[in-house]
């Protein structure tokens, strides 16, 4: 059945709140799509973009670290690849791990606008990395750096401490049926 | 409690599919913006873009609309501005009819590799055009032509043409305690 388009448009009171916290979790696509996609909006508007991926690397997504980084993004892929392709998880670890020491001081540093924390939930949800080091650092940054994080299964300390959390579920998926990922549209 | 990192990674049969119907659904924020980072990615691997906006304009999105125009898309806005700021909802239906011929027409030249249908959710739920011809439309275009559809509550017929199908859940969002839209961050 047809609803009607809204007529009406009610704000709530305003509140000033110098940066923002997103976060993108669930198993559904788009996680880290919509946070690259809200970098390109900050680098439209003249803003000082970081990227730290903890996990992806190599050739995957390297369409979006080309653009991002064509547009002014700095762009750090610390990651070292796809898990289930390590050949030494004590490296993986220290690798994702030193990822985290670059984003500290990233932040910390303030010399950027955004910084996207690419799929840094794994990093915690492994056991690798503290989760309340994660909530003291986005607690104490300079009070102009929006933080978008993303990655399934948020830790709920995460959820708390951001401001904006979406949750991207999958209802269903071109791979379940065999169709593999495809260059230009998956990565 | 720390999970352990997966250390395979099993694939399913392939399929062969020439191009994929990808639908953002559900009530939370990155809908579009991860329909526009797809679109960005796919500019990065020199394939021809076209979106077409079916109901914001304005003020809003002008950010991505800009880098994506920059990168080599080309950017439709047919919408005639929120709804409830529309003097003439029969204006804005008509606005917005004529932007889905531009999308038919459009999807059959098959002059692109992908098009965006921003927000065309709504023309079908608000009963301005029947999902049974926007359906036979995406079944019956060339077969290199992906499509990615945006909007809140997509008709189950949608769900069921479209490929990949994700759902972004609103867990809590900034707005709701008064914190408003963001130049930079939202738009």
């Amino acid at each position: 059945m047809p609803v009607d388009p809204p007529r009406e448009h009610t704000k709530p009171e305003r509140v000033h709140a110098p940066s923002l916290v997103l976060l993108n979790t669930g198993h559904g696509k788009g996680k880290s799509t919509a946070a690259f996609g809200t970098a390109m909006r900050a680098l439209a508007r003249g803003w000082r973009v970081g990227v730290v991926q903890f996990i992806k690397s190599g050739t995957w997504r390297t369409g979006e670290s080309k653009v991002l980084a064509d547009l002014g993004a700095d762009f750090f892929e610390v990651g070292d690849g796809f898990t289930w392709l390590s050949e030494d998880m004590s490296e993986t670890q220290a690798i994702a791990l030193a990822g985290w020491e670059a984003a500290k001081e990233r932040i910390a540093s303030g010399d950027y606008d955004v910084l996207v924390l690419d799929e840094i939930t794994y990093v915690v949800n492994w056991g690798w990395l503290d989760v309340e080091e994660v909530v003291e650092t986005i607690e104490s940054r300079p009070e102009h750096v929006h933080l978008i994080l993303t990655g399934r299964d948020a830790d709920p300390r995460l959820v708390e401490v951001a401001d904006t959390v979406t949750r991207m579920e999958k209802v269903k998926h071109a791979y379940d049926r065999g169709v593999h990922a495809r260059r230009g549209i998956d990565f």
